[in-house]
């Protein structure tokens, strides 16, 4: 018997990958945690784009909030051309912000069609399907991603689909589905979170216990930044806050420095 | 591939200016939010005036609380004439406070006319509705808007639109409506919000994820003022909270200057 | 174009004065919110008084908590003879503390006359009136006080008024019926509303965000007292905490002292 | 016109009389609130004792939690031979602690006889009346009292009435019925509330606003206790929190020291 | 008259005996709070192997969470042989783990029999009774201890009694039911509460209030422990918090020393 | 009559052994609470490891929210070959992930079969079953364990199981359930629970009032890491929190370094 290295997706983000050893798990799924303004769409994208440039990889970035014409707009401002990527077809932009559009009605309805499952089940069911099977004319997602071959995957935002959910143990379920849902497609994937506390007195959010990694991007009161892996199963990491700074090349992460002293 | 310059427009607010390394980005959406008393009126007028006496720009100020004959004389007593503005079509005034007349029962209504949708969903874009399309004797807001030609628009305060949506993910649907629509428009927008907790350990408001950009104003229990920028999507800014103060010619903002020690 | 300078109505209260930069706007309403024993009935009882006997002024007390034997009898305390003043037409008591009387069934009922509004609506709508409109023999306040001449009126408090409605956005609409009746009348007018959180991290009200000016009376742990002004529409002011107390002649502020050392 | 003294009555606890120049306020009643083991009831039964032993006062005990044997050895072992002061009829006990034996029915029945009030409103009246009116013999506790000619009474505690209202806007109207119940008998009263929250950060309650007077006694971190008036309308008094034990004697307050360093 | 002095029930714990001026009230129910792990079944078995093996008294265990094998084993870890005091008919082991098997329609049902009372009246008072009444082969408790003539009886939990009803004022009536049939039995009697909360800030509970005496035992974050006497209805105590350790021969409190610096 | 000393299972993590004087309290059930990240799985694995390993024992884990494969190959990173364990029988995988997909009618449906039970006490009693009774092919778990001859179970994790419970008592019982279930099996076993709060004011969760153990494992603010031994029935263990890491061979414990300054 012997001990095997989990192979790693180096993300480009210099201090990051040093924090990490080597970069996010393969295949794995990480969550990205923050509160507004943090820089979790820029995260992403950074890993996205060292992934395209870098290691020639098929990239995709699944998109809840913002449209395509804005991101690609952002992320020039960093010198990063996803358009020439998507020409290059190194890059899908896929807007599932039309998940919004859904009628209630899909939440509430007691059947449909003949199945026999319980309105709220499908409902649910059929929103994660909304988004992972019949969002590009009739293809399925996952078949989609597949006959493209993609190694990297950012999901932007989590809360953006699941917010509709009320109850606590819906959202849950609804989280599970998701996360299932991209593990199955064998990438490396990314999915971002809004925090909805961002004090010092942080509060657990379900989705951190249902994910296989954690990374938490946090402001502090004073304008710094600070970056911190929760959580990372299968690798030895760094578990001290770093600081950060968004700069006009992306992130940039301080891993030999400390937010606190000790 | 070069990198691209987002286009700035300046908020006439010296200190601010240089946080913002020039201005708020043009065509976009900003969220103001703060506690009572902290100016975000007087902001996002400053903010208005600036652009249609120094860029000769046309200007809307959209109000849910204010009548025009209170906002006259508040902005007086900076110097600022809106009334004059509105006689040289720089400005236009639009009293929207009539929306918390609708009777709840728009709110409850199970089937208006013939349409397919809720009642609640029908309700929501109704209101929306209400005060973007058909508050101008039957002419639509937008088209006005575009007739017009306006730059710059403030929309004071989303809270006065939102408070009547009781469930979580029907205010978020609400915002994300009300942020649509403005962008739609093209104009750089602001859009005021009250903040539920005022001291340091805040509480992130759903709005905050769903903006392009947000500006924090803040007072501190000494009296003292502080304003910081959250989050403003495609520009690099200075995320530290500086002072500021509001004098008689409006607000004014320290941007050498530290609230807290480093 | 000139600056216009905001007319001010004289508090009697000497480092208020100063802090106020003169008084508070005339015509306009101000909320004094504190916790138990702040002494905000005092304080709204000494700008009565002092219109009333050194400007002349008719004033007006609208009680939801207090009967006129006991506030009589308690102001005597502060050497403020209020039933000399209503004997000189100058002072009018309205005992408002009837509406807790109102039976529940008023709050529910569907459908009353032949208003074609919703019940909850026209309940609400009764309750203002039948503080402002019909407490007085038949006779409308609104009328009464017109025919009186108020230029200065107490609302205390309106938390007395607001506790029944139980949904947020009801409050909220209540709140506004009860600041737009006053502000029709044209006098100056303070509201006192009853502080839910006293410590360190306060929680907003939301009559704080529907006020034209806000003040917050406070007792710290130590038992001292500090008043702020959080808000005041149209006028400069100075925002910074300052102590006050309680003496025998009223209400004292000491406008050069400071709370927080700075 | 000149200033008139509010008459007091001298609680007999010397610390807390000079804190209260001079005792309470005749004829008015104050709230005691406190955590559990403050000592609430020693203090209101210290108050009693007094009044009849020092000035030959009728007094009355109205008791919600505890039986008369248990009330009377708990207070001899302070020294105070209430049993003997019955007998001399200047002390009476009325064990009201039937009220949490009434059937929840009472709470919810729609109409009971023909009063046209709604359920809820009645079953309160009802409760009200159940320990104001009837609970001796028949005979009304108001008409006892008067013929009695009670000068002090203690109602303890308010929250033993209270807990069953589970309406915020409900448990407020409960709380002003009993407060005008009390008052309007015309003696000196005391009534006694359990605090909520003990720590730093007190919570506000409803009773605190709707009394003319307030003592908050707390048990510290450190197992000292401090005693703090909060509120008393119509007199001066120190609002410094001070020191109390409970002592073989009763409670001892030392009006001339400080809890916190100024 | 002449003061009296409360009979008192030695607890064995050196240290707390002298906090307490002799032991627990004599026939008195004292309520034991604390948070996981703080030793409170020791301490209760700890006063009832005092009073059995060192006064001959006749004790009782009732066990809501353990069974007799598991308490056996556990309380010989501390040299206490309550089998062999069980032999000697000085302990009385009774299992009411039972009590969570009650289905839940006892507690919704409507009418149970012929009685007249509502179904949750009804389904409290039967829950009550299957402990105290009816657990022992069809034979009352209460007439069993009788007949036994127990003088120190521990109820642990209560937590795991009162957790079933869900309003506050069910549960609070329900704590009421159970220390009133504690205290007709006319031992001495201790009662364990798990606390919901265990930092400084503590929450207070309704129990607290209903009983006549309180003590609170607590880990500190440091992993030192104190016990504090937060009340103690008719007998001066030491209200200081003191540190404790559970060492082989059960729970030492050192009465001397202090947790906090004064 | 002499004491006896409860048999222990050795963790195999040194410096807790020390801290547990020997290792877990044989044939009872412990709880691991902790944040996310904090390493629960692996602490569970490596009791499980080291008892295979050491001491030939049968070891089992249930899991709830992962995979084999993905157990198997994070658990290698450790050099824990827990295939070969499976391959030797020394080891035994169950995979109760499927209890996410039992739809809700069975937590909603009225009756089931002709048992005379109300539905949701069924629906508890059928997801308890489905995981401890018939998960492997229609054989039950207990006698699959039973002739298995497990002597290590591992339950991770039981918020996996509960969160479908939505009311505070039905999560109770459930947890009553699940700790009975395990207990008669008569194995050492370990549960793991997700905290909800993870900073310095901990909210107690009801498993570990219901449990004999509970060990909490916590990442501090600057990145270390405390276990500490909150609650251990039946034997005296060191209380005080011990920084841990999580290293290439598992966890380490430094049982003679303190967090925190005494």
């Amino acid at each position: 018997m012997e001990k095997i290295a989990i192979q790693k997706a180096e993300t480009g983000i210099t201090g990051l990958d040093m924090m990490l050893r080597g970069g996010f798990p393969e295949a794995r799924t990480t969550l990205i945690t923050g509160g507004p303004g943090t820089g979790k769409t820029i995260f992403c994208s950074q890993f996205l784009h060292h992934g395209a440039t870098e290691e020639g990889e098929k990239t995709v970035y699944l998109s809840l909030d913002e449209t395509k014409p804005q991101f690609f707009e952002e992320m020039l401002t960093f010198g990063w051309d996803f358009k020439k990527l998507e020409q290059e077809r190194l890059f899908t932009f896929i807007d599932a912000s039309d998940v919004r559009r859904i009628p209630e009605q899909a939440f509430e309805k007691r059947s449909v069609g003949s199945l026999p499952v319980s309105g709220k089940e499908l409902a649910r069911a059929r929103l994660i399907d909304n988004i992972f099977k019949t969002l590009e004319g009739g293809r399925s997602i996952d078949k989609f991603i597949g006959d493209l071959g993609a190694q990297r995957i950012v999901l932007d935002s989590m809360s953006g689909l699941t917010f509709r959910f009320t109850e606590a143990w819906e959202k849950r379920q609804a989280i599970l589905d998701i996360m299932e849902a991209l593990n199955d497609i064998g990438a490396t994937c990314l999915i971002t979170s809004e925090a909805i506390s961002v004090g010092e007195e942080r509060q657990v959010q379900p989705e951190e216990y249902l994910s296989q990694g954690v990374i938490n991007l946090q402001t502090l009161k004073n304008g710094e930044r600070a970056v911190r892996i929760l959580k990372m199963r299968g690798t030895e990491v760094d578990s001290v806050p770093r600081p950060y700074k968004i700069v006009e090349t992306g992130i940039e992460v301080y891993a030999d420095q400390n937010i606190y002293q000790t």
